[in-house]
């Protein structure tokens, strides 16, 4: 929390490869990283890019103030030259990439940076953090908003992760097509709309169940959602229209058999006159979970620990690579492509690139077609990648719901076997030219 | 990074059960909350508590301070009397708990939260936030620690989780038995020792390999951490002998096979005469791929993705459950045990629990024991669970080696099938009394 600036999300070689650079003369070559993933977590069709806007503001936010500095000179972490150096810096390049929501694939250039060398070899780690963690998180909330149709999804994963990652994965389920958080620091930082239902430990709490759902209907009003599992379902449904009316909001189930119990309530409900009720469901679900319930008479699906987790994949691999740079410093210098070379598998295709998605006929996507070259005319219009931070201002702030949007329509244009569950080859290939 | 105290790392259903509670006279009664986990992860043998330090932080400030109290309002989140009871709040209750870095195992009393139910389940959120994430990092840190044996372990995970989270990370891998970490912030926070090597990048951006390396050592000097992969590694180790002389700090190797390069690049250092060249390894690392590496030639580990991720168990399923509570308001108002009864396994052992650690004859643990009554004469040397917060106050601050060497302790004190890599059951049953 006490961290003074996103400057020192960094790793500390970042720092001393600059201090190396500026005394070799190479720093203010101009250069352009990367950010591409070389595969997606085994079985998924497609990636998500969340976490852009996050971005934008560690960028902006990316200072070196006394605090940092004083720090980096008790460590003895760079030299006095760096020291200064670092004391001047920010962002004066550019910064271009797939605008968040958009989905992507194995070598989409997800974001691309460009300035000299020391000004943009620093922002690695940060960069690589929130892409990695957002887009995790994103991925596993789109296909859980698949599996969910139109039922609202609740993010109430908070507990299971950082704190403060807790609030970016809400913003990241959000993108992905969730609905509403349970995490009020989410609500305060993000504007995402947060719900709230109760615990067992407020039917603990009283002498009775029935005594619990007095005291939450007379302060919450009859819309509230009561939770029925801490003792017996059946009579907890009961109790609940008793006290509540037919008008009662919901009710929540969060162990057992979920599908059958469902049917049993929706049932049990029908017949105490509260048609309207609805039926939340909570409990380790996942996107398989909640397509098993697809046919169940459910409202809502409130998810924790699957969707903070990734859903089997919390992280993503995505990785900053410099991919051109020029021979001297100057910002005319021509630029030279770049790339690893061992025969260890981690190479890279050297080159500033562009992208685009190719659509078929009936304009379903058929392929992500990524270059180095002019982008071919028939392209020119389905290109992928848009201009976010010009000369160090950026330009591209939007509201979170544009990317949510944006994410309900670039999967809506993807074949129809994007939306599978089961596990497969990603859904588009990726074509160089 | 701008939400304005800990109080909202904090579910929605927290703040409207208080505000329930409170109309209902129920508030003030004297509770008791728990927090434990049902199971370890799949084939876990043992669990690591992490992140209590980072808990007594978070109690301190978890206040409602006038940015969160105006949200609140305009949120219509909480009603007025509400608001101006959490305008005053401060924990003012008791809590204990296992100390950081000691062991657990499933039903093990990890936390226990004593006060009014008001100031006691406002925090349930943040705790599990912290204890389940930290935990689950450090029970990753300490087997890979048990793998790496005497060599030392470098925390390089910062990318590839969320930027805060990864300084938690760092911090729990330390405990976990981690030696130094690549993350500033983490080093800035928490002291840790930062280490760095150099990036692909760096030498991409020199006109030859031999530039780079020249470069970093001009700047850093010859007890640098020198990258051989970028090109042809046999090539690269002598141009770094060459070029830094035999004192060469040492050499990292991030691709290809890393048993048979690690042996190839010993024999060639030895031969440059570079005996003390030390050989550091990274590449997608797990506590496996190190143990895999016990024999080779390898004098240090960097460790990032699988040690960030808890590597396959990202989360721990810890739970804060309300196990005691009084029937009336009042500190001195007997409890009373409660539990969940439903029928769906999410049961729990209602009471305040001890719990204690048995050793057999050779002074080996033998088994968790945890009850509820008084604890057995033979076993009151043998407690786990200390002061951590009286009355509000926290009465445990320790400097984060003392979890550490903990940790080390507690683990050495299992019974030797502890530190098998391979899946299996708990090293320890637990007993209940």
């Amino acid at each position: 929390m006490d961290v003074p600036s996103t400057a020192l999300f960094t790793d500390r070689y970042e720092l001393t490869m600059l201090q190396a650079a500026l005394r070799s003369g190479t720093a203010d070559r101009r250069s352009v990283f990367e950010v591409f993933t070389r595969r997606l977590p085994e079985g998924r069709r497609y990636g998500v890019v969340a976490g852009t806007g996050r971005v934008l503001d560690a960028v902006e936010n990316f200072r070196f103030d006394s605090g940092v500095l004083d720090f980096l000179a008790a460590q003895r972490i760079v030299d006095e030259p760096t020291l200064a150096w670092l004391a001047d810096y920010r962002f004066r390049g550019d910064i271009w990439g797939y605008p968040e929501g958009e989905v992507y694939f194995p070598g989409s250039p997800i974001l691309r940076v460009e300035g000299t060398f020391a000004e943009a070899v620093l922002l690695e780690t940060v960069i690589l953090s929130i892409l990695n963690h957002d887009s995790a998180v994103a991925a596993a909330a789109s296909r859980m908003a698949v599996a969910a149709g139109d039922r609202p999804l609740i993010e109430m994963g908070a507990r299971r992760t950082h704190e403060l990652a807790a609030v970016a994965a809400s913003r990241a389920a959000y993108v992905g097509g969730f609905t509403s958080t349970s995490d009020l620091a989410a609500g305060f930082r993000y504007s995402i709309p947060t719900v709230g239902t109760s615990a067992h430990a407020f039917t603990l709490l009283h002498d009775s169940e029935r005594d619990a759902f007095t005291a939450q209907v007379d302060s919450l009003g009859g819309g509230t959602t009561l939770l029925v599992d801490t003792y017996d379902v059946t009579e907890a449904v009961r109790t609940a229209v008793e006290i509540a009316g037919p008008e009662l909001g919901a009710v929540r189930i969060d162990s057992g058999d979920l599908l059958l119990l469902a049917h049993r309530v929706r049932q049990q409900l029908d017949d105490l006159g509260a048609a309207k009720t609805k039926i939340v469901v909570t409990s380790d679900l996942d996107e398989y979970a909640i397509a098993s319930l697809a046919a169940a008479p459910v409202d809502a699906y409130g998810v924790g620990t699957q969707l903070v987790t990734g859903s089997g994949h919390p992280t993503c691999s995505m990785v900053y690579k410099l991919v051109a740079r020029a021979d001297e410093a100057g910002p005319d210098a021509p630029l030279r492509a770049v790339a690893k070379k061992s025969m260890g598998g981690k190479t890279s295709i050297g080159g500033r690139k562009w992208a685009a998605r190719r659509p078929d006929a009936d304009g379903v996507a058929e392929a992500e077609v990524v270059g180095t070259g002019p982008v071919p005319a028939e392209l020119a219009d389905h290109r992928l990648i848009t201009e976010l931070v010009r000369g160090g201002e950026v330009v591209a702030r939007e509201p979170l719901d544009a990317a949510r949007d944006r994410h309900a329509a670039a999967r809506a244009g993807l074949p129809l076997s994007a939306t599978q569950l089961s596990r497969g080859e990603p859904v588009l290939p990726t074509e160089y030219l």
